[in-house]
């Protein structure tokens, strides 16, 4: 098995003393069977083969001082180091510093879409490469330090590949990552521009996979972190992040709804078990929350499975413009599938048409210019207000978790001048454009 | 005279009455003959045709006090509302907020360079539209609000129509913004994603250019605020912004060196203002500094004016990838030069391969990937440097004032994979990138 593999040869020393310090990050815990190991660069149970991922001991000195303690911290991630496997100095480390992006009260939105209640969109694309995935890197970062790994790897399609470029730049790691060979000219410029190896691969995204599991099993990838592979349990973390700040900026407070996008579904189950540990620290008041997943129809194997009432999520061949969403098999399926209906909320698709649509309406209102995404999340939570599983009057949040800028094509068909004139007030008067 | 005209015709109710709450702004004043104006949609003297800008009561209740007002606003430019030409409940208007953008301490550029003292990159790139544009329009807007404008417009090559369109929608104003019909797609979409009205004119900037002041003198362009135009006094300010940041970032304290992108020389101007009105205010200690100006080779006019000693600006026509600054005859010209030499800094150009690889020298060493300008203040940076100009001993802070996702073209010919192979561990190793 390639996993005790990279277990045993990789970071051997520190990964089994269990002296390395990631601050509360106590152990790795199957998520499956619950058997516990030192923390290290693996990934799954040695057991069971289930997934790993972190477990803590939380900080118990009561919610006032912990709120103080985030309260002084940095206008980053960083504010929340008591609750991530990362070091008490983790501020002090060269990094991107991603996140407290903004939450944005979008009123304009929320009347479009007939909601009275409050409406949030927590926009992401203010991070330093404008995606998410600035937040997962980080906490990667700082796990292969502690492993004492000196290359950055991924597999990525775009947005993790530059995430990884800029994280390694600043933090002084060389860098490798791999991509389709026939990615978009910008997502190549994106992922290379950063200064580190970039290799192109023939074939597609599965066989970037692939090739990336092999290169964990051999000398060749000695002293490798990957980070969406043997970093992930630690990678994932990061995503708590967004709980931790939605709530804050809501004044301590769980949102009511909340609308998140689904790949891996990673991100989702992250959000879920970041609010359950503010609750269970007391920093905001225990009470219901739904947690609604977004889909696009072209890759919607965990709304397909959600709407049929399996438990198990059956693999798709992606066809979809959100191609930062398109896992035709994801990982994290069933636990996504577990927590929307514990939580009473769902999981939904749209279509591609919705999808730009979608991106359009959040530009026009509250001029947010939304990756595909943020076009799902917002498209998906139309179609819930629409038939009445959202309800109006509570307070949600939707999340944005990239830039339009790196998919202009989804609204590049679509989107143009009013009108192209020449430089005459006699034209303009005929173009019919003033007030 | 269209300005007149426009003083008269547009928002009259107010602007003769002064009556007008946009905060601490008193007046308006010429920079030439210092004759003072009511506030309201002009920008320039009716004695001697100088420029107007925004003349303040500044508070008066002492620097601690003051401090304490500002920690305690949001993060973004609203912190500074006691400051600028905004009423003081601004905040509570919807806006895109900008500001508060990272001032990165940047140690492996500093090595790079031969810097021994500290650098700082001041990274605009973190705006909501990811460029320094949003905070000016910010600014913009709350004037246009005062005035009792319904819609706003620019002429524009791409960052200003994306953010007055972003910045428009939000507030909830109608937005009309003028382009070259040639524009590259990406900012094309960029500008019309928002749904706003985008006119295509047929000609170049200049052609733009004298369309719109046509259009400010017409019955047709009543009620029309134009961020760059007739509400130019007011959206200079916002500039000032980021000499506030800069100054509380560094624990408000004055940077010994700062080295700035001219396009109209606005900005360099303002950073200026705000840094004296640090000083004056009691907020930073007062101590000399010097102020560098960044401009592309292939649109030089100021720097050219200055290595010449000369006090006027001789027009050029521009010819560099640095677009976003190739204004050949910048407004602010005289002034910037004044400045440097005030100061006992310096204008300085790079060509188009310095620019490049001064972008890529940023994304290598801090994960930054700046856009054009950013590669002309790097690398005018480097110049300075490396001609004894600048001290590398002391506190230098770069801005960098936009997104290299915006430019792509400028570094696309010259960054990509580094190797393209076979999904297999024998290919691999033969491309040389193991560790």
């Amino acid at each position: 098995m390639a996993v005790q593999t990279v277990h045993t040869t990789s970071a051997s020393d520190e990964s089994g003393t269990g002296t390395v310090d990631l601050g509360p990050a106590a152990a790795l815990s199957c998520r499956e069977c619950g058997e516990r190991f030192a923390l290290g660069p693996i990934f799954a149970c040695e057991s069971c083969f289930g997934p790993l991922e972190v477990a803590y001991d939380l900080p118990d000195d009561g919610p006032d001082a912990l709120k103080k303690r985030i309260a002084e911290g940095p206008d980053n991630i960083w504010r929340y180091a008591p609750l991530l496997p990362v070091p008490a100095d983790v501020a002090a480390h060269p990094s991107t510093n991603p996140g407290f992006t903004k939450l944005v009260r979008a009123d304009n939105l929320a009347r479009e879409l007939g909601i009275t209640g409050e409406l949030h969109v927590k926009d992401d694309s203010g991070n330093p490469t404008h995606s998410f995935k600035d937040r997962v890197v980080a906490i990667a970062v700082e796990a292969a330090r502690a492993f004492g790994f000196t290359t950055l790897s991924c597999s990525s399609t775009g947005n993790l590949a530059g995430a990884v470029g800029a994280a390694a730049a600043r933090a002084g790691f060389r860098s490798c990552v791999f991509i389709p060979h026939d990615l978009e000219q910008g997502k190549v410029v994106m992922a290379a521009v950063y200064g580190g190896e970039l290799v192109g691969i023939e074939g597609n995204y599965d066989d970037v996979n692939r090739f990336c599991s092999e290169l964990i099993g051999d000398p060749l990838g000695e002293g490798w972190g990957f980070v969406n592979v043997n970093l992930r349990p630690y990678y994932g973390e990061g995503s708590k992040t967004l709980a931790y700040e939605i709530c804050e900026q809501l004044g301590w407070r769980l949102p009511d709804q909340i609308v998140i996008p689904i790949a891996s579904g990673s991100q989702l189950t992250k959000i879920d078990k970041g609010l359950r540990e503010l609750v269970k620290l007391g920093l905001v008041e225990d009470r219901p929350y739904k947690i609604f997943g977004a889909q696009a129809e072209g890759c919607s194997p965990v709304s397909t499975a959600f709407k049929a009432g399996h438990d198990v999520v059956r693999p798709q061949k992606p066809n979809t413009i959100a191609k930062s969403l398109a896992i035709g098999n994801p990982a994290d399926g069933p636990y996504v599938l577990d927590i929307a209906r514990r939580t009473g909320g769902a999981v939904e698709d749209v279509n591609d048409e919705q999808v730009v649509d979608a991106i359009k309406l959040l530009a026009r209102t509250e001029g947010i210019f939304a990756e595909t995404a943020g076009g799902v999340t917002v498209g998906v939570t139309r179609k819930l207000i629409e038939d009445g599983r959202l309800d109006p009057a509570l307070t949600t949040v939707v999340l944005n978790t990239g830039d339009g800028l790196k998919t202009l094509d989804a609204v590049s068909p679509t989107t143009g001048p009013t009108a192209t004139i020449r430089p005459s007030l006699d034209a303009f008067r005929a173009a019919g454009l003033a007030s």
